[in-house]
């Protein structure tokens, strides 16, 4: 793509931007172009300014420069995100959100927080949990993640088999369009059928369509009991079996995860502890409520399904120190699994429930035919399983095969792309093996509609091929 | 709108249709122009002829004639829709979806069911409870409304404080866009952020956007008891409190419904019984589940909370007969107002929930100053009332300006236009009211998007005066 001269943020430029954002609120510096050009993806690229807004006023302005330059600009939250969604690909600008992290409201009464999107979500969970609420959405990074990334991906994480994920949560956001002008969409009631659902169209638009700079999410009750367990199964099919028990069952797990063999001896060796006991899968299941003796009942009945579903063994946690000792293992599973090869690609895919134990068969052997040693796991409970392809090299085209024919094998199985990373850069020439012609010509008009001049995050989600017509 | 020579169904045409559609499939019989004219809002509009598509290959055909032509086509479900979202209000086809009813899966593994447009819900729900599965959108035309009705609207209802609606139990779909090709979005599995969300674009679009011709459903395991009750309160702000103090409990109720003084007296005169006890506010409570046990002890906590905001009585069903006797008051609600004046207009506002209460004491207070009798009862548990302005004439000037200010008020007080009827024409006016310009344009350039031609239920959700640019 070729954006010309407005790749370069010229002397006068700089000085408009920093008129009112502040000697601190725009950078050209080396350092800084570098360090906001990279994401959780490892792949960098050279913005050629960053800017740091602090309230959307100033988001507004920096929209209504950047479109009359045509200069690209890239939202960025915390960097975290796994499939390029922050990358700033045709250079341009880098809207770093970070600045932007103030609740504004939280409303006990009618259980709601609003937020700038620069927020930390860990710290946002945190404040409204001291008020005994609770913000569901719990992607392994939640600690990093801005909210607003969350809200662009619209992230799962664990607990979505119980409460669901981003998307559900979310009541109302003010926006950003990339022509600086600012929309609100959505209000704080919890049903609406006002309008088209223009706010759900903005979740999940991986920072495409508008960049939301205050967001009103729905709270729950915080749930203060949990009790968690370890099932260790002979094979992935009795363990898909359980996955289907449980949840055809009376109890909704808030955790239903799923690990492999491979899995379990990566983690062994990166916590340098002897394998417990040798086993092809294992389900880390867990049951939160308000009572305890209601969680733990609900947890006996889960494990009980496991045991008839034929679990080997079956390790319970109750106490806070016992259930931190069998998160730890899931923790510690994306890291340990670096010291197996230095490249993983971690691919989201998600399939309906039941079809899960068959999918990993054939992943496995997409892994063996291609050798490519393949590690899975995942959120059971939603069918959303990540796959990683084990590399030594950045750009090994047999994992990149593999690849390809695990996402065609989760379509053919009634499954998507993506259950929660998004496709950002990594998955957009794979999108066409998910959806039809006239599907992404719709999309792609959608982008249109929202960004006639391409400027806001462009180079994300459609294939590239065609992107040069846009 | 003029769309001249178009909305005569000349002899060929006529002749066209028939070719595929067989000589049931399409008539131009006066009674049925009248019979496919009107809807739940009373008002009537004379097509110039109804077809029959059985299935979606003839509804794309269906479209590719009506889009070379430029003739208006109104998709119909069973027209029990409140806000005449199925009215041909420029003449043109009716589109009647009534003999696409098949289900064409339910997936007891994955917890899906797949399905016609035209199925009744009831219907729809019968056939899952049958297999142990719950579909849990519940309006109170549940036994007459199409599934394709619900997903044009969203449609909520009675448990949606507990289950959400419609919006959050589709998968997927299969839908016409208005030039004829089929589109498929969404997928079996329950989570995906692949490409932008065209499918919660489509649901709740009132059928404006495209015909969906199949949907896929979540299911849930279906709860298989129930315990109800019937709270009395000396006050409205009592039962607001109630209200608030169940929500922030740690039992989610399956239902949670509200009824004022006049709702009551108007069943008790239908029902022909004395007034139990007279008061100001009911609350009508439910708790599911699939244990005897805990459903009472859930209802137990609840109508604990009730008596401490103030409960004068509490009345417990268990038993089906009881339980039923309950809900009779509930459903006879509406029929009964009747005979309060001949015409009402159900407004169905959704606020914040904490802010119920006051809401409607100002509704009371426009009702007065106006000199129409309002009568509000609905989901208090979302915020959702339903505000009935009770009138001897259908086009009460008075009534017109109270349902004016009282849409004003919810929006003042954050919430919403509908809840869950959607716009329609009989609220396009207000839309203005909660919609900013650009989002507005924003959504007129979505339809534009998918419905260049404006042949797909125009007239519908927009303002009148700017639809003539479309």
């Amino acid at each position: 793509m070729a954006y010309g001269a407005s790749l370069v943020i010229n002397r006068g430029l700089e000085e408009e931007f920093r008129s009112f954002l502040g000697p601190e609120g725009i950078s050209t510096d080396k350092m800084d172009l570098v360090t906001y050009g990279y994401d959780a993806t490892r792949k960098s690229y050279s913005p050629c300014a960053v800017v740091w807004p602090v309230e959307t006023a100033q988001v507004a302005r920096i929209f209504r420069i950047a479109s009359r330059e045509g200069i690209p600009v890239y939202p960025r939250g915390s960097g975290s995100g796994m499939t390029g969604g922050a990358l700033p690909v045709s250079g341009g600008i880098v809207l770093a959100l970070e600045r932007m992290i103030r609740i504004l409201e939280i409303d006990t009464a009618n259980r709601t927080v609003t937020a700038q999107p620069g927020i930390f979500l860990g710290d946002l969970k945190k404040a409204v949990q001291e008020k005994g609420l609770f913000y569901p959405p719990d992607p392994s990074s939640a600690k990093v993640a801005s909210l607003g990334g969350t809200l662009a991906e619209s992230s799962g994480g664990l607990n979505c088999v119980k409460y669901g994920t981003t998307k559900d949560y979310v009541l109302a956001v003010e926006a950003v369009l990339p022509d600086g002008e600012i929309i609100r969409l959505g209000s704080k009631s919890r049903k609406s059928v006002s309008g088209y659902n223009l706010l759900q169209l903005l979740i999940g638009s991986e920072g495409t369509l508008a960049v939301i700079t205050e967001a009103t999410l729905r709270l729950v009750p915080f749930p203060e009991h949990r009790c968690t367990f370890l099932s260790r199964f002979g094979s992935i099919k009795d363990a898909g079996k359980a996955v289907l028990d449980i949840l055809n069952g009376p109890v909704v797990p808030s955790a239903l995860e799923f690990m492999d063999r491979m899995s379990l001896e990566c983690v062994d060796a990166y916590m340098g502890r002897e394998q417990i006991a040798p086993c092809e899968a294992v389900l880390l299941v867990e049951a939160d409520g308000f009572d305890p003796d209601t969680v733990l009942r609900d947890a006996q009945t889960m494990e009980e399904i496991c045991r008839r579903s034929g679990a080997e063994t079956v390790q319970r946690a109750t106490e806070p120190e016992d259930r931190e000792s069998l998160w730890e293992i899931r923790r510690n599973l994306s890291p340990s699994m670096y010291q197996k090869a230095p490249f993983k690609f971690n691919e989201d895919i998600s399939v309906p429930v039941a079809e899960f134990p068959a999918v990993l068969q054939e992943v496995y052997q997409i892994g063996a035919k291609h050798g490519v040693p393949v590690i899975c796991f995942g959120h059971a409970g939603d069918g959303n399983i990540h796959v990683n392809f084990m590399c030594h090299t950045e750009n090994d085209p047999a994992a990149h095969r593999g690849i390809e024919e695990t996402f065609g094998l989760a379509i053919a199985h009634g499954g998507t792309l993506s259950g929660e990373h998004g496709i950002g850069i990594t998955k957009s020439e794979f999108l066409p093996l998910e959806w039809g012609e006239r599907e992404i010509e719709l999309m792609r008009n959608v982008k249109r509609l929202f960004d006639p001049q391409n400027i806001l995050n462009p180079g994300k989600i459609f294939p590239e091929k065609k992107q040069g017509t846009t």
